[in-house]
């Protein structure tokens, strides 16, 4: 698993996340003003959008800007995104300012919306290094960092992060969000097949909260080279 | 809390539920043909819509059918009611033939995704019985009965079955879809503010778990009612 | 025929109407502010919006958030509905507010149209206690009762209400909207087959009126039982 | 009032109307095949768009196709041209073929949808000599003309077709859709402001019958002229 | 090869231009106000949108309103329209006003957006001379005249204003947009089939620049004669 | 100026491109079957998409899945992608196939549709070396290379691949699609401000010509190496 910051020039932040043969291209814009519903509030928000670009699957899929609508599975993973990345940047701090967050696959095998998430974390982060230094903030505008994993249950075993193929023989599928200090932002977990047990779900958890604490350790160091940049 | 079944003359399965002051009026239609990737197979499909009627809120909703799309929100929850419903039909051997399930929240405080689920199964079960009859089935094509709950934590304390005020006051919140046999079919637990401890989230499960059990048996009666009829 | 008034906790209106085997569910709102052209007017303005719940009839209808755009069986029902309620609503005194009525049929066999018509009035009126209250009205802001009925011409013979299997034999179709006082507010009458004679159209002009006037009474009782609540 | 018969080149039939300052374009295309609730069952099909050009009237109207639908007004406009139409053609013998007619409007001067039935008869009339050729029928698949007038009553007194200006003022406001022979296809009568009496809409069509059966004897002048081409 | 000027009543410019068998309606309209990105600059905008017709061909082609979007060729065309009007415009001096084309091709064979180049000036001719009067210029606010022409080759000859069956069997098809000095607005030229050479590039751009300044003869008499009335 | 190939693992063929800070993500996929109109033909076809990722730039481009349409800009340019590559693809050797080729702008810094078909080329060679072995040719299905390239007139002097600063100052503007024997395929060329004379655009083409020749070389490096795979 790789994480390379600032892939993008003109994009306040970006960086761009290999797990397997899965790859994101993730960029964070920040842009003045905010949704009608927090004018005047004084408080920040974030947004996030998530694609799959055509060519990304042996089968190419359609583009959803010529069929006019984004599908349901794609809005579920972009609202998501954006939940998971809220809870710990501080809007409070931010001013009326919106944080937009593109996800795009450049290539999927598995685990997409939680690469995104994990990828994504380091874009933001390099737009908070903008944020601190536009506002003169003394620290950044983060309660913490978050990353995302999954894993499902094939052929009777755990296992964390499924490419395409185990995810389509997978029983069960959980993914969780996890801040840096190993606290729950979302769990998602879905029988594919037959009804689970709350013991298979306890078990996927702990594999899912094992497997993103690691990828704090990637994210970590993306964003050290960011801030020695 | 209530359910009353057959409500609609035409519709093949229809069932109203009652929780609190939510609302929802269920139907379920038979009809022949799958989508395009089963045709051939032999098998059924079952799907799911879910609209919410503008007056059901105190502040007037926008109608989608006006604006053109169904919004984010929408699509999640009739994705959700569709995988839960499709995890306890035989679809195997109900032939070619698609179960279109509607969940109109006719007035909504709260839990309109859960009380959606837990009223549908009673419509299907009313196609159930229409298709057992159709096809000269020894049992009906059910593997088991399935319902959900949700509960939230509200000033640190879980609760099951939030209303709107308390919901939009929630620090966690928790819904899990369940099968008669207490055996799980989708969890989904969403930090509102604050990221959540594991310790929350197995406190939630507990409740919400035992929350659905007890839907079960007001479910059970109306099935009861519509096997008299 | 029965009306049931304030069937929803949250709308400031609302009333479910039977008549026959057509179940129609209105409501309406009461919201600030108007469309564009009538700002700075100080006038009101009323709205409607028709659907048509897929498990309404025996065959599923297809759902118009969906497919994204509504039908122009959809908006012709509903402009007629928003002109019918215009004609007794007294905009220039409610100020710039806007009442937006919802007419969704829950279960259809013919006269859909007339019967949102009939029902959305009890609805109306019902907002109409709640501006005379808000504003410190003398009287209420309508002019006079309003209520629609449809008639068409069957092996020959008119007859009032036909229901959906009569309404597809009909050779002459006509609906009308009449106030409490007898007057028209809107007529409209269609050739299903033949063209038809003029004493064929008075003939059922005659059977809708009476028909119309008939109604009114429901919706009296009705609207007691408001007054009282 | 003039009819201009065959005035577009590769059109199967085609006439422009101009009934004071209103314009119309009407063309008729004969297509092979007909929408599927038709298909084997022999029969033909006719359907109707129509559209106002943009600069149609004095302040410029948006284009439909920019904005990605129809209005309710459009769509209530052609549904009313194809039902008309649809009235007087011989649908069953003229095979499984659709006559597509499209009314557009070069200029607005109040009633283009009457305009609108009354132009395109005689495209389809055209229509209609070619596919007699093609089938080598006896007589023309038609059983009748058809025309269409409108009335308003303004400053209390009844008059045919209103100009835009008088249109605006009417307090009534009265389409009909008559056939040759004299009897009724439609009917459509709206109050504008104040509800109205039946002796109101009983004088208004005594107008609006006697306009349209003059406007069939221009419609008959522009397919003599047809019959001799 | 004729254009008619002023033929719309309610339209502040207007033209027909006929090019064999090629029928345009060109009008345009002035608005107060600019899009958004020119709010407060104190210059002016021209927009043009661009439409066939559906009964302008042999075949009939889908209503673009009906479908819900303008197809690309549209979009292409009606943007080309606007930068060549653009081009001659002066945008500095008209105020905070928006003319809009409309360009809608009544029938069709070949050459259609280079006819609606070429008609729609004369229409903006018209226009000019209102905001002359309007505000009191000394001058039209205009640079120039500009006119559109195309060629191909066909069977290895260049020929201009191909109609439909030579546009559809040429090699190569150049259009160009000049002004009336004879100098260029927009080149497009595009190989059919085998990629083409600089010289048979020269050839027809030579062709097409002589037919262009041809046609700036009758769209001056077409304005003097707008000049006169 | 650098072209990767090969950079997607599941797309048929791919190449990423970086012209100075211009780099676009092209995929190219292999499906079975044609469009409509060609079924049955036994011949093949190329479509190509374009798209911009909303965080290319450095104000964030509202992504056009949201918006539910693509601009005409995007239709423009993806039209202008398939043309120019079906100009050198043997569509009649390759079976009913479909090549569908995808350009996403990762970063924009001017010319990306210049840039996109240059690069796109390339995954295209991919997918023909895949073609000529699944289908045992001889040779490759293309007749030749093809590759664009743009200029402008800046402050007077012509200059080739002008990037985003430079093309908004350009008076005019010129992309060509140029094939390896340097025949062209198109030519567009737009007056941003002032009409451009005869001269410049002779001057403009000289230089884009032999722009695209020396594109040609790195185009070729990419190939050589997909062989070598």
């Amino acid at each position: 698993m790789t994480i390379t910051p600032a892939v993008a020039k003109f994009a306040a932040g970006s960086a761009r996340i290999e797990l397997g043969d899965t790859h994101v291209f993730c960029t964070a814009s920040l842009g003045e003003g905010v949704p009608g519903w927090l004018r005047g509030s004084g408080r920040g928000w974030l947004t996030a959008e998530y694609s799959m670009l055509p060519g990304a699957t042996p089968t190419r899929g359609a583009r959803e800007a010529v069929r006019g609508r984004q599908s349901g599975r794609t809005m579920e993973i972009q609202r998501l995104i954006g939940r998971s990345l809220r809870s710990v940047v501080d809007l409070g701090i931010i001013g009326e300012r919106t944080i937009a967050v593109d996800c795009d696959v450049l290539q999927a095998d598995g685990g997409t919306r939680t690469a995104s998430i994990t990828g994504a974390y380091v874009a933001v982060y390099q737009v908070a290094l903008k944020i601190k230094d536009l506002l003169g903030l003394n620290e950044l505008p983060l309660f913490d960092s978050v990353a995302a994993a999954s894993a499902g249950v094939v052929d009777g075993e755990a296992r964390l992060d499924l490419d395409y193929e185990e995810d389509s023989a997978a029983e069960v599928d959980l993914n969780a969000v996890v801040t840096g200090d190993g606290r729950l932002v979302e769990v998602q977990s879905t029988a594919e097949g037959e009804p689970f047990s709350r013991a298979a779900l306890d078990g996927l958890l702990d594999l899912v909260v094992a497997g993103a604490v690691a990828l704090g350790a990637v994210q970590a160091a993306a964003c050290a080279e960011l801030e020695r940049a």
